[in-house]
């Protein structure tokens, strides 16, 4: 599983779809890579991720309009839209943009749907490299059911992985360092799209280029679980997500379920940060332009789950409207060292809506996360034992989101929390002794 | 329900899918249907129906070709091929066939596919009567699982109905007496269209003209007979029936279940009979050109079925190569004489694969039919007390395929029956004292 | 199908189990039916239900007691726990309560669970006429979900119909005139007991007397909508019904979905009537001791479209306890006579929860109720051709609820209703012309 | 997750299911784990389990007895048959079979089903330690669906989980090592009883003493692997594994589904090895008293799956009838090195029903094992790249199951195979290069 080594910590960005929906244009998505050229490159942050609907002309917001016209090339494969993004003129596609990113020391990355357009199969247009036309590999019964853009293809006509290949050639010459493909992990319709996905990576294996490979829109099933390991980089583990409780809330069980799955290379996806200021053309998630619904508490739990559980992080608001608060939840470092480098992330127990998390760090480091996901105030707690270790002496213990030490602990740890609230702290002691076996016993 | 009055007796009939699958010629029709008029007429027979892809050039057999652009006029409206159709040229359409058919003293069927065409929608052409746009009222998410011509439509779009109408305006000016439309009972992907059967419901009340109204394919489900029966005139219990035993054996608990939503204007339909000659272009069923693979047994097994339960009666194969036995089938009074003017059709009792059905004639008649759908002969039996009357003197009977008066029977009636055999009788005696109230009850 | 007879019209009676859940006394029993002589018997009321747990000793409210001791007979059968039913003492089960209700010219029911008692199986006791014991005729794997009294019977062994008739022989030596079987329409956990009801109509069969058979709970399955009709008198469409808009909202679908399906002798069942004194030891339905939660408004629309549909009448509340209003709605002769006499009931159509229904009295009378199930006060029509007929004058319109003939009308019939409101309206005139062939259309 | 330590590797031992059903006695068991001791305790075989029913006396073969009287003591809890087990005799229970076990150097182990006894609920008998009874604990609407024994406990009720502490407190006193818990894992009725299975954890941890937790049957569902893993050892993949070959060829797909789930501590279980003499008391599986109906290609294919994936190994048959080659099976070190000690198990490629599974030894070395699935012979492949390894000089290659070396390789691995054949190599060399980060990359 080579493609592992594409993504070996969980992937950091910024994605085009909870701010601007399908109408994101070149100089939107420079001046978003610019700011995070300066204020969050040093911090890991690096994808630039451009979302759906970039070969749409007069793409007016996150609603999709069905069955409209999109650029194409001649073998049939999408290209952008040249009044969104100027520099692809000349059929030079996402070239110009990716140097611009990539010069940035920045990565470039585009969402695409499963596929062939609709609009070549019905005027039967060529398939690069084969004799083969458009009409003779889509899958008749095979739609996605919320956009009209595109058929699928029948795995069983070999002009179909042609056609994939000459996609992601195509993606490898622009320079393309990440493609979030769409419709393919839980179509609503058919479930997952198995054959397609396995399409996809070798398609991307022969392209020669790394690009990370991210599926979606989720839930994709568990039970697939070892497929979607075996062939991608990062897969949804929900619906779209918007900044909304009961959506947050729900994430506390789906991360529990997936995480035995998490690891270098294979990193299930709690979705983008609907975080700042979002919803600027986009009227997804039951709200248009705002600063993010979620209080400053919901917002650090979810940044908190998102970093020990080590979901890939994409930030989804207009980084340029960022306030102070919100680009401290980005540049926090000792959290951050959690998402890139902790291990062993589990849930140590659940009970009446209080929720304990434990990631390890080093030999002689321990990271707790508690949560009160309930609606009034309670006090955590997690006892040494619960956390899995034994050690003789007091326990420093750090406040990661304070940037405080507090005053060593003995036997357990705790806070009172608020309702949404979470506290997430860095234990350290040279005298841990982990459960015995620790290593072994694959935390 | 003043749509009921179109059929009052169930529809009787010729279908070219079981002979010609997508690929019937007018040739072919008026061949058929001047045998209708020469040898069947007489015996109720009166609908000649035009199958599924009439606008498709190029159809080659059952299977459908994907994508493929068909014969569509200005208003989105599919229109026949006129290298199929010859009469329908300069935009005549099918009124010249139905002319002819009319002249024969019969009527004219055609089938259509739910829905608007995909390629019109595709290139956006023009509704009738609006100043909408094909695009505009396709239902994104809303195809045939099995079919690439159309979309569905979208009922909360106002030109939909505008659509539909254009469409049934169309027919009555063809003078169609008869429309099946398919992927509409049954959709395999959605289910029941109910919204899209009331909407075609509304378009041929508006048309003026009494076209019947007939709903594929199936299993309709019984969940929605009021529906149905509130908007078409057949509809279709099954999914596509063929000559194979496991499927006439599976007809029996379908007509069970229906039996008390068969009526005057309202007919569960058991599916087309295929009996003869078919298969010529036809690869569906999983065999092709052949003569029926029904026993003569099973044949009249299916005919006694049908009639008794009132399916309508289409027959499926080319009437051309009727040999003897095959007419003899389609030619006995007797039998057509329930299946027009029989009531209070109902499964008398069910018990290891012996089946009886009975059904009331006037006041001195009852019709019994014995089935053994076993793999051994065995001995049916039905008492006097099972069909519900009584009579203090012998009952008059009568072998009605045999044509033949038996010996007069006392107290019940029965039979041994070699595998997938059956007999139907008519039992007559003035003195037969039906179950108390049985008019009032139902029967 | 004889049974039918034992119901020709839809029964009308009193059942416990609305005011006293599962602990109703003789007293209570006995107090009610002398209130149905004296008040409601002239106008047709006639059943006096004694509803479930009558063998449970300790019963204190609607709330099972599980694994509870039943009081039970030598043969495993159930009967009433003396304390409850001082005169079933020396084993005279529920003969003598049912010789007093029989004195007042009423009839008499019970309630029932599908199956045998656990304590008998686990006890292994004897089955009556058999060499058999309970442990052997038991289905290991059915029970019922929601109480723990009984298992399943198995079908496939002999002495369980034996069982089912020992049963029905001793209510038929009760004198029983109506059993209530629950468990069996819709388990909850299993679909429809098939096996069972078959079992049960046969051993009523035997019986000799004519019982009338009801099954509970619902909902019923459409889908087996022949079977039913074909075993039963009457079966519930929906699970338990209480004194909250919403049911009675979905009713009307659900009287929609069945109407193909009323006639003499079968009954699909809206059951009971939440009304007037009600939840006296019962707190099932969301609520205890108090008057029926329904509107005024409500009353009136459940009681007209229980009439009209022909849904079985059956009081819930106490009926010593009525006010005159809710006496009003149990004896009005003119509402009554459309569900005793009526026939032909339709939705005529449904809009904007808009809702009109229509039955048919005698050739000159049309019945039509006039439904508005939304919030807001809404106008309702319905034309002379939705209703289906034709008059060359004025026709004649009475109010039914309130007793007044109104203004003659031309063309359509209409009324401004509040929320929730109706207006039951009978149409007549002599000139009446119905729709073609009306009486063969299964009007 | 201390329990983990329970089972380190995964269990390898004896059941008595596939041989006698539910009928085992003492003898029986002492003579297998005598035989064990002698043979196959030097090969890492440990678990001696008596399977189901062992409280029933008069226990007669596979098949169930519907609800006969069970052994039991004065707390609810089930004891075993003093006829069956002698040594039982005085209230001794489990405990002197136990020492019989434990002095030959081996564990014991004992099957549970979920609950508690109906007998004690309809008897309402004690629960010890506290002052409720079992009726009140017992889940009204809980049963398993293939044996009438036991009622599932309420997980609400206080009393629930003292019933189970007592129950292992128990099975602590009497020595056990090991408890196989029966209708937990996939209940048929209601899918995974997940709050049972925290219950038992509870007990067992209370208990103080570390026994083994397997839960049956499966499907287990892989949407609950977490759960599994925190609360047990081992799971079953699949419902009652037989010597069938379409049972083998399904569970190669449910071992690649399971595989990213297998670790120290936890193991999904493939089920018992149906080898050598079984069904001698048993008519399960479709046969009754014979030899493995598996091949010898089938055994060693299941064998070499078992051990590659590490699922728990416990023999079926009647070890003391065992031949010389079943013997082999259970003795070839070589190959339980990989089942004890390999590790990174994973399906390389399916094609065509060529499978290629591999695992990592040390760092030199990589074990492949080869299979054909289909009916026809076939050659299979897996090139050093697909296992994921790169060398510059040849490859040593050991035909593990042959015990033979073979000609050092180069480039790939390849071999024959007739249908339903395996191969299994140790491939070895200093000069082995990983894919990059092999060991952060979770194999």
């Amino acid at each position: 599983m080579k493609h592992h080594t594409h993504a070996l910590t969980p992937p950091m960005g910024w994605n085009s779809w909870d701010c601007y929906g399908a109408t994101v244009t070149e100089d939107e998505v420079k001046g978003n890579a610019d700011y995070m050229a300066k204020n969050l490159k040093e911090y890991g942050w690096e994808y630039v991720v451009v979302d759906i609907q970039w070969s749409e002309a007069g793409a007016v917001s996150s609603a999709y309009r069905p069955f409209i016209p999109l650029e194409m090339d001649e073998y049939s494969r999408l290209i952008p839209a040249t009044n969104r993004f100027p520099s692809s003129k000349d059929g030079q596609g996402f070239k110009p943009l990716a140097d611009y990113v990539h010069k940035l020391g920045l990565k470039f990355g585009i969402h695409i749907m499963r596929g062939i357009p609709r609009q070549a199969v019905h005027q039967n247009t060529a398939i690069m490299n084969t004799e083969t036309t458009a009409r003779e590999i889509a899958k008749p019964n095979s739609i996605c059911p919320w956009n009209t853009d595109m058929y699928g293809l029948d795995e069983n006509k070999e002009a179909s992985q042609k056609y994939y290949d000459s996609l992601f050639q195509l993606y490898a010459e622009w320079e393309v360092d990440f493609v979030k493909v769409d419709d393919i992990a839980d179509s609503k319709l058919y479930g997952i799209h198995k054959e397609e996905i396995k399409m996809i990576r070798k398609a991307i294996d022969k392209s020669g280029r790394p690009m990370v490979l991210s599926l979606s829109p989720g839930p994709a099933p568990l039970e697939h679980a070892s497929l979607l390991e075996e062939n991608a980089n990062m897969w949804r583990m929900t619906d779209d997500f918007w900044d909304i409780w009961p959506l947050l809330y729900d994430m506390f069980e789906r991360c529990y379920k997936w995480s035995k799955n998490v690891g270098p290379g294979h990193w299930p996806d709690a979705d983008m940060l609907p975080l700042g200021h979002i919803g600027i053309r986009s009227v997804d998630g039951g709200a248009s332009d705002r600063y993010t619904r979620f209080t400053k508490d919901e917002q650090l739990s979810m940044m908190t789950l998102w970093s020990v559980f080590r979901s890939p992080l994409m930030f989804g608001g207009e980084l340029r409207d960022n306030d102070e608060w919100t680009l401290s939840l980005l540049t926090n470092e000792e959290v951050l060292e959690i998402h890139q480098n902790g291990f062993g992330a589990r849930q140590v127990y659940r009970e009446n809506d209080r929720v304990v998390w434990s990631a390890l760090g080093d030999d002689s480091t321990i990271y707790v996360a508690l949560f009160n996901l309930s609606d009034h105030a309670q006090k955590v707690t997690a006892s040494f034992e619960q956390l899995c270790f034994e050690v003789e002496q007091e326990v420093e213990i750090r406040d990661l989101w304070k940037k405080e030490d507090l005053k060593p602990i003995v036997d357990e740890v705790s806070a009172v929390l608020e309702p949404h609230a979470c506290k997430l702290f860095k234990l350290t002691s040279e005298k841990i002794v982990h459960c015995q076996n620790v290593a072994q016993l694959n935390l």
